[in-house]
Order: C-alpha cells, then structure tokens, then sequence
C-alpha cells in the first residue's frame, strides 16, 4: 500500500536540475542572481495561505515595505503576477474607458506600459525621448499643458533597456501643479535608488520581486495612496484579478491576498528587507547600490567605452554600453558568456549598438572587478578583428 | 570594499525560518505539501527568462502537460499569476462587454467565477446547486434552453469547497449541443481527476501549481482551444496582462510568457510531470488519487461520519466532512491541529457544519492512516463532551 513512494524521484529533480543548474556569474537585467538565504527560503514546505503562520508573513512583508518605501500614508498591496499586473491595476482602477492617460517613454518598458493603457479601451498620449534621454521637468510639463484632459501620468523611473534613471522627485512636482494622478514604473528602481513615497506624492508605485531585491519572480509589490482608492472605489468593470479596494480589503480583514499568493516568493522578499536592515537600513543599501553601478560606469569608461545614460542620468541597477564603431553589443554577450559571465543583450531599437551590464542582487564588488577585467580583454580582442 | 557582504546573513533567513517551517503534516485545501524533490527544485539559483536554458524548460513544460491533459489540439497557456487569472482572461478574451455567460455554482468558487464575470462588465447568469450537490446535464440543459443568449458556460470541476466532483464529460456534451464556449474551473482538479481536453472539446481548462500538482503556489497554466484564439483576436479591451493571443505569440516566436513567468514554479511543475511519468503514467498517478481519496472517505464513515457530496460525485483530491449534531467543524480542526495535523476548515454556507480533508501532494498512504487515527480518537472526545 505504500506503491507511491517506492520509487525514488530524485531523478526527476536531477534531470530539470541539469537544465536549469548555474552556469554563468549574472550581470542579467532581471530574474537577476538572488542571495543565498534568499534561495535557501524559497525551499521551505508550503502551507496554507490563510494560517495564522502565513498572516503573520505577509502583516510583517507589508510593514517592511512600508518603511522602506516611505510610506506611511500608502497602502502596500502585494499582487500574485509580473510587475507588468500593476501597469493594468492601475488604468483600470482609476481610468474611465475612452480617456486618456499621459505616458511618458524612454524606452522599451514605457513603450508597454501605453499599450497596456491602449489594449484596456484607454488612450495613450505619448512623451517619447530619444534612448538615453532621461524626461525634463519642463517638457513634461509643456506636454501637460498641451494635455490638460489626461487623468494621470505615468512616469518609468529606471527604464531596464537604456539603463536610464529619470529625474522623479522634480516630475513629481510637475505633476502635482497639474493635479494629475502619478503612476511609477519602478520595476528596475525598487530596492536599487530610492523613493519616497509620502514626500515625493506618489499615487501608484510598482516593482517586481527579481530585480533590485534580488528575489526569484512570481511577486508584484506596490504602495498605493488612498486617492486612488476613493477613484477605484467608484469605477465600474475594473475586474476581479487586479481590483485594488478588493486587495486593500483583504489586507485588513484577512491579512492575505484574495487569490493564493506566491507564498515562497514573499518570504524571500521578506528575508531580504531583514538583510536591508542588517545592512545598516536603507541608507547603506542603496550606497551599495550605487558603489556597484559606480564602479561598472568608471570601468568601462576607461576602456574608451561609452555609456548610453546621458551626464546625470546614468541608473543604479543597470548600465547600458554603447559599443565602439564596427562593433556589434551581441557580439561582446556571446563572448563574455563563453567566459562564464551573463551580462544582458541590447534591447529595443538600440539593441544592436549596446549591450548591457545589470548589478542588481547577489554581485559582490568582487564580481564587479573578475566581470570588469574579462570585459577588457574581450573587447581589446574585438578592437583587434 | 566588501562590506556589503561582510556580514553574514543567516539570521535573516532563521528569522524567516522560524515563522514559516513545518508544523504540520498537511491535509490542506491548498497550499498543499510538495514532494521534496519540487521544493529542492525551487531553491536553484535564478536566471533571465529570455536565456537558452529558460526556452528549453519552458517548451518541455509545455510538451508534458499538453500530453497530460491529452491535448493535442490545445495550445498550453503559462499565467504569471494565480489560477483566478483564467477566469478573468476567459471572460475578457471571448465574451463581448454587456453579453451573458452561464456560471455553474456547486459551491464558493462557482461564486467566484461569477463575480469575475460581472465585474468585468459582463453578466453572469446563475444555475446554483445546494452544497454537496453536482450540477446534472439535465439541469443544464434546461438552463441553456431558458437562456439561449449566453456566450459561454463555466462549470468547476471540483468544488474545493463541498468536495464535489461535477460530471464534467456529461456537461461538456450539454454544452457542445447548444453550440456555446466552455470553460473548466479546474483548480483543485487537475492533476487529481482525469481531464480529456481534446476529446471532451473543452474550450479552456485552468488550474494552479498548489493544488493536485503539490508545486508551490504562484503559477497558471490552461490550455486553449483554437476557437477561443480566434474569437479573442477579434475582441477588443481584452487587456495585456490576459491577453491571450499574445501569449500564444510568446509561446511560439520566443518560447516563453510576455512578462517575467515564476520559473522556481515553472521547474517544480516540470518536476512534478516527470515524477508522474516515473510513477507510471497518468494512469497510475490519478489511481493514487483515486486510493487516497477512497481511504478517507471509508475511514470517516466507518466513525459514523457523513460525507457531504451527493454519492457518485465524490470529490477524489478534497473530502467535506458533515459533523454530527452539536459539534463544529471548527472544533476537529483545532483538535487535530494541536496534534501536529493540519487539515482544511469549513468553507462558505456550510463552515460551521462540516471541515475538510484534502489528499493533494506530498501525502502517503501511511500518513493518511495515522491521520485517520487521530480523527477518530479526536471525534470519540468530542462527542463524549
């Protein structure tokens, strides 16, 4: 009677295992490498969502967050999906259909976030800067002149494939003297630059959990003011999966989410905010974070390499290098890669003139100089062809 | 300039640790136990979804459910996100904004289904069951003759809730003879009763990783029928997060999802595939099912218990338990959590008269019978008081 488990199914782990088992050092754009204990959670034996063991977890994640984002006054809302989920949360939840939503782009990821306003029956108006150009506080707010009849804006606070950072407190106050909604993409700035989401007014920012946390994926994580709550509270056909009262609630009455969360994705967050604090809080983090982004822009720099982030600009997390003349940034992927190093391809309509280098998660600043030191002769052998 | 990782951040992964390790053994509705080779799986370092090595898993996941549902002419479907996901991308993908769809409700996730429908401006038309009660193809039938004019039909499987097993085969053959779309609920069914998508002519079929399957939470997956593409194709507002012609193009042109998938969730399903084919087969895995289920039912009635579904449709991964006059649901499972033995508490209208015994996952035939020995030692108290 015990024919199930007769066998031994190690097998089966050992074979998806061998597909699957590190291979490279990642300087990846995301899922990025995570931190050991990080990964040793993610292991754990499941539960049920709705125990007193998994109430206290997700009480304690919200908590965490909130004191990281700064926000007191915001309701952080955990979303079982991609970041991509709060993109659409946030045009369903306080958008009319058939009205319009400002969207500024920078890159590939702002590029989404205006088909997602689009594909849900609202219309898109569009800020695009060329790739490597951050937003200006004035030209957003000529173009919100020029658009008085938007209901929100949203604004990619690090875009991923330029490696870019624009400049959010300032177009934040931009916003505000437009008495528009805010929407922040920050699905590559969470955890890498900071935010402060009582000071700065924002009304919806979102991330997922495998960039700067440095978390496998599967968790969506936003702060949301209760402005958009009242909004939401009145908007017809918003859905069942992303509807933010209903999230709001069950935070408060269930301590959960409506639907089953990734339950091993949020206690590997939640050990990570603990290492934020052991770290010395926030403060120290995000020194590392700009230590490690620091020394990559300075390294390859020196090589005579350029850096497609205009002065000022550059991200925390992510670097994207423009290749000299001649050569293509595929070209310096595949040979890193074959020297055990992932950095990340071009991407969008600079794809083949960049590559890029992401220091978000587990990357020592031991990493950073073995990546730095292989990148110099790689490309001293390209120079070479 | 290594201080970032001078310290050792052990104590934040025991902190987390001591909040979420094993207490019990699980009976659970779900989560539910994993085999210990899904959970060893889920702790492999991460790296990008767009890589070789992400492509290759994916495919292979695909190739092996299709194979277990027995659908070759479906196109298997990959969420970011809980099984619910399905409902709403069901309803947003093929059923125009004000049009009707028939729900089937043997319990609360019928109930779900339909608040999904409404509230994405669609109107759900209700054909509910008492608790422990199958919907027959007879009833169907007469509620499809009354509302000719719906677009769909949705029917749960199992009704995790009641422990009901609906006739699905039957149903399906209702459906087809009026012509409309159906959709199978099948969260706590798949991967525990036999699902035929291509010869039932299922339409969509969802179910979550942390039900039958025994995977951590976190992951969707379906498959879909080739009529669904094309009505979805034509339909506007269907969103992005559950577009699914989208996810069909990223199966086919990138072998992955649109936005970042959960892959720790994503190997341990693959794993889990593979430990069916090495148990046997479908066959064999779904015989387990059928014997674990079968003790249960046996063991409770042999102490003078009742079993709330209706007999012939008996749930074969989650039993309702109706208590005895005078006692609660609740009272047996407090009692049998304090003997280190979780199973799952009443749900919906019937809470307080019945609890529940799942059989999902990582369950032996010998925990079952140690499990069955504490709940008799546990209802003889209970009635002596």
């Amino acid at each position: 009677m015990t024919l199930e488990f007769d066998m031994n199914y190690e097998d089966a782990y050992r074979e998806v295992y061998e597909m699957v088992k590190p291979k490279y050092k990642l300087f990846t754009a995301g899922p990025v490498a995570c931190f050991p204990e990080v990964l040793a959670i993610m292991s754990v034996q499941m539960f049920s969502h709705r125990s007193a063991e998994a109430k206290a977890v997700h009480v304690d994640t919200l908590e965490r967050l909130k004191k990281f984002l700064e926000a007191d006054k915001g309701e952080i809302i955990l979303f079982p999906s991609s970041g991509t989920g709060f993109m659409e949360a946030s045009v369903r939840n306080t958008v009319p259909r058939g009205e319009k939503v400002l969207v500024t782009v920078i890159g590939a990821f702002g590029k989404r976030f205006a088909d997602v306003v689009n594909s849900n029956g609202r219309k898109a108006v569009v800020l695009e800067k060329e790739p490597g150009q951050a937003v200006k506080p004035e030209e957003l707010d000529e173009a919100l002149r020029k658009n008085p009849d938007v209901h929100a804006v949203t604004i990619t606070y690090n875009e991923t494939s330029t490696g870019v950072l624009n400049p959010l407190p300032e177009l934040a106050k931009v916003v505000h003297e437009h008495d528009k909604l805010l929407f922040v993409d920050a699905v590559s700035a969470m955890g890498g630059a900071d935010i402060r989401f009582d000071e700065w007014g924002i009304d919806l920012v979102f991330a997922s959990s495998q960039k700067a946390f440095g978390v496998p994926p599967g968790l969506a994580v936003a702060a949301v003011s209760e402005r958009v709550f009242e909004i939401a509270e009145k908007m017809p056909e918003r859905g069942w999966y992303f509807d933010l009262p209903l999230y709001k609630e069950f935070n408060e009455k269930k301590k959960g989410t409506p639907s089953t969360p990734p339950l091993p994705q949020i206690f590997g967050l939640n050990v990570v905010l603990r290492i934020v604090e052991k770290m010395g809080g926030k403060k120290a983090w995000l020194d590392m974070y700009r230590k490690r982004s620091g020394m990559i822009r300075e390294g390859v720099r020196e090589m005579g390499l350029g850096i497609l982030a205009e002065p000022g600009y550059e991200s925390p997390t992510i670097t994207a290098v423009v290749v000299p003349e001649g050569m293509k940034g595929v070209d310096v992927y595949n040979a890193m890669r074959e020297r055990g190093l992932e950095l990340a391809k071009g991407y969008g309509s600079v794809a083949e003139k960049t590559f890029r280098i992401g220091n978000m998660g587990y990357v020592t600043f031991e990493d950073i100089r073995e990546m730095l030191d292989n990148l110099r002769e790689v490309i001293e052998k390209l120079r070479k062809k």
